[in-house]
């Protein structure tokens, strides 16, 4: 094997190091948020890092990185405090990724690649239409992260959207079938297929 | 569309919400994570929480559920400040899945479900010898998480171990050939094919 100390690590180029240290923590999520300002500018961006917090109630959390440049995304939820969160599927992975792309204020990375906004009853963020399963959510808590200056943003699902008949009598979803995509790194796409789903797991007998 | 109020969602039978709710925030990383006591005591368990935090320097975080029950990885990280990460890969997954099960305190997960600690050089925390990528992690920040009383642990990756050849000279690694796994919700378990890397999104020319 190889083996690199963190003096190595830190010696690297810096984009190499960037794109060596994102496949390390295994496959990421691939959702889009979708945010709107308080004067109805709409925004949109892939995020690879949504996690599960807790199931009750629901809470999800994302990490945001530094606010050194203006992030619409961090804003919008900031001064609104709702957002949704899309799953990004293999169908639009390609125009999802662009969303990353440094679009100016006050242009909308919904129309700039090709993505369609969503409004659903009265929540006030936009959904992504192409996304099967989808999450409005509303902020909870924002902690700083010291050692780099990054934030991981907590919200509650206040509302979901799935597709008919996605969800099984114990409330299992096939990911895979839904062609939900996973990310490696920064930029490289999946797609999966199930090899099993395990017990819950319990002490061997006679072991 | 099926749509889920939140009032929907509380209802719904513990299980069911918990296993439905663990499904989208989409795939999740797939890790072991392998710890000592300071009176030698090697734990290892299987983590779906593990992310990205930052890499100059690396950084990862993991979320800890609530410290309601003896948390073995939790106090021994806690006690002596490293632990390791260790993805897993297709062939040892439900192995992997097995240390999730309730052993007594002086029991090592890594000899009941069958995995191999490894110790290397003089890290002080066990190695998983199955996986062929690995971090040595020295604990940088533990966060609580208000809204449910969960925790975001961070370290810092003081050492890596990778497969000969598997970086190229940009740095990227396929997740796919080296047969890491992705988990859908609590308990299924993904093989993944590579779809495509794409370039760093760009403001698209004439458009």
């Amino acid at each position: 094997m190889q083996h690199f100390k963190l003096e190595e690590i830190m010696d690297m180029e810096r984009r190499k190091r960037a794109t060596l240290i994102n496949y390390l923590s295994g496959f990421k999520s691939a959702n889009l948020i979708g945010t709107k300002s308080k004067e109805g500018q709409l925004n949109v961006a892939v995020f690879n890092s949504v996690i599960h917090i807790g199931a009750n109630p629901p809470y999800f959390g994302f990490i945001l990185r530094p606010i050194t440049v203006p992030r619409h995304t961090y804003q919008y939820i900031n001064e609104t405090g709702y957002y949704t969160i899309n799953h990004i599927h293999k169908s639009f992975y390609q125009a999802a990724h662009q969303t990353s792309a440094k679009y100016d204020t006050n242009i909308s990375e919904f129309e700039a690649v090709g993505i369609t906004p969503e409004f659903k009853g009265d929540f006030f963020a936009p959904y992504v239409r192409e996304s099967h399963i989808q999450m409005g959510m509303e902020l909870k808590e924002i902690h700083k992260i010291e050692c780099n200056n990054t934030f991981l943003v907590i919200g509650k699902a206040v509302e979901i959207w799935l597709p008919d008949n996605s969800i099984d009598e114990d409330g299992h979803i096939c990911l895979s079938d839904q062609k939900t995509v996973a990310i490696g790194g920064l930029d490289t796409y999946y797609e999966t297929s199930k090899l099993d789903r395990l017990e819950y797991a319990r002490l061997q007998q006679n072991s």
